[in-house]
């Protein structure tokens, strides 16, 4: 049996995330009224699909998915859990215990069940959702004591609806697992990031991938990302120290001139334990280079003589040369089919290099 | 007049820069000899066209490239500077200024000239040498006060040869320089990644992009990182003062509540400031992603039909998925040819996400 059911669903707040949720469940069969305190918000997610903005009779809503920014989950879950008598009310923000200790003392708290699709994505507003956003996304439903087990299972049902991969933590362990694998990473991308004010141009030419890689996520929206932080503050608390005690550590053993090799190595390991592609040692591969020449559809073109060659990709990706603002393709093979692969793109009259 | 001479070469340390260099000197018509202490890389780098493993004569030889890890590198260079009494000698390491306070007494001091080729990569042997290495990348040859003008010549014509961007700083100005594009952001990534070691595993599960991004240069090989660290500790002591105090501001702003938004706001600012991609804002793309099968050269055949759309390809990315172990291809286009794009590949047969 579907726990889903068949009834009314709101959806409130039409950002990516919330306009996509509309737009699968729309897809799913269910009948979805938008609202978003940004009429045109809503408009525009309703012309993408993701429901209607006509209004809905409060009683009869059994599914209220609440997608408004960090800072207003908490009074907007207490406003629709009153609001929609009848409703499961979830919502998909990032950080989970605060909405949770936030309806301690509401009285229908166990109609509440959060979640967070861990789908990201530069695109902030209506205007890109897809009702496919969330396929094979993971997608953590925070089940807590006082739940209805009723209500548990429809927001499994609708995470289900969307196609991702649920995965169920408490809210607290879910706000420990995003403060390590992102908010401290994002931390430490900003510190990088705000060290670059000050540093000369001419020192910035000599930038290479692993500035950019490095620093990538620092470029990300900090109106959100404020909240966010805010939110998970206490629980960050204790990761920000280690990262301090770890520099202290760092500063230390380069000032005394023994040395950082311990930090080094941890650090390999550190990186090992991230689950990654089919496990597999990306050094065991090789790879050709490729100028992209700046001229329209050039990657196409190359994309389409990559594809002739008949060799199987192992990986790819675009470098980009700070001050000639030309690219190169990075196409990552078999040992064995590098040099195939070079030569036939060579003859193409593509510049290959490496 | 090419300062570059006809003589022969002698290249010390046949590791995959030192091998490519004498590749790229072999193809413009030098005589290089490859000397290495493993002799099986000397070996295999003139297997790779590096040169020849026989013995010249030392009053004969014009050029020294001095290609050795980074702590042998100021004995290396000293030695070359009195077993080759007519050759310039050069080094490709990492750091410079140690190495040239390291010759401050050496009488023949003119004939060294510095020099770093930013050309990085996983693969540390010979076996991956290539000519073409260094063609349009960034080769930083740093002149000092006692340098013979004749000497500096010769050895921006050896980077001419090489093909590579001739970038002129002194010394000291690299050595800052990479401090902060390179070695500070290295040491932030390792300082994530080491706290990953005690993270759950069902907690890991959660990592998106960001993490791997962040993390990714962590897992460059801790024995060449050891040594450039060290070699670099005082030039980045300031640097990691200055981390440690952003990162103390952050500690405090997220324990007051007072929040990290200025230094969210200035991390974006720091990343702006890298040079990149035609200064164009990716953000304005639309994006369509498709999953990638685990099937032998699906990429190529994916890349084969996306060339065939015919669309202006802005940026391509692949993501991992860390748990049901399949990538998707994220291709970057116009917004106005999202639509189109992913219409064709859904034709195609793929699975086309967003």
């Amino acid at each position: 049996m579907d726990r889903l059911g068949s009834g009314p669903v709101v959806l409130i707040g039409a950002g990516l995330v919330g306009a996509s949720v509309g737009c699968a469940l729309s897809v799913a069969g269910r009948e979805v009224h938008i609202r978003d305190l940004v009429s045109s918000h809503a408009r525009v997610a309703a012309s993408r699909g993701a429901g209607t903005i006509a209004p809905v009779s409060a009683e009869e809503v059994e599914l209220v998915v609440v997608a408004v920014p960090p800072r207003a989950l908490a009074e907007v879950v207490a406003a629709a859990l009153v609001e929609f008598p009848r409703a499961v009310v979830t919502d998909v923000g990032s950080v989970k215990a605060p909405v949770l200790a936030a309806l301690a003392s509401h009285p229908e708290r166990s109609r509440y069940v959060g979640s967070h699709p861990m789908a990201g994505s530069h695109h902030a507003g209506p205007l890109t959702a897809e009702e496919d956003l969330f396929v094979d996304r993971t997608w953590v439903v925070c089940p807590h004591p006082d739940a209805d087990p009723a209500a548990v299972e429809t927001v499994r049902a609708m995470v289900r609806a969307c196609r991702a991969r649920l995965v169920e933590l408490s809210a607290q362990e879910h706000d420990r697992a995003v403060a390590r694998v992102s908010h401290l990473p994002h931390l430490a991308s900003v510190l990088v990031a705000e060290t670059l004010v000050d540093v000369p141009a001419e020192h910035l030419a000599l930038a290479g991938q692993g500035l950019r890689d490095v620093t990538r996520i620092a470029g990300s929206d900090p109106g959100l990302w404020e909240q966010i932080l805010a939110m998970n503050a206490a629980t960050l608390s204790g990761g920000l120290q280690e990262l301090r005690d770890r520099l202290d550590t760092m500063i230390a053993g380069l000032a005394a001139g023994t040395g950082v090799r311990d930090q080094l190595v941890e650090g390999v390991a550190g990186t090992r334990r991230i689950p990654g592609k089919h496990g597999r040692v990306a050094t065991a591969w090789a790879s050709v280079v490729v100028a992209i020449p700046d001229e329209p559809r050039a990657l196409g073109r190359l994309f389409a003589d990559i594809g002739d060659a008949g060799v199987n990709i192992e990986d790819i990706a675009i470098e980009h040369d700070p001050v000639r603002q030309v690219g190169y393709l990075q196409v990552s093979v078999d040992p064995d089919s590098r040099h195939a692969l070079a030569a036939l793109l060579d003859d193409a009259g593509w510049s290959v290099r490496g």
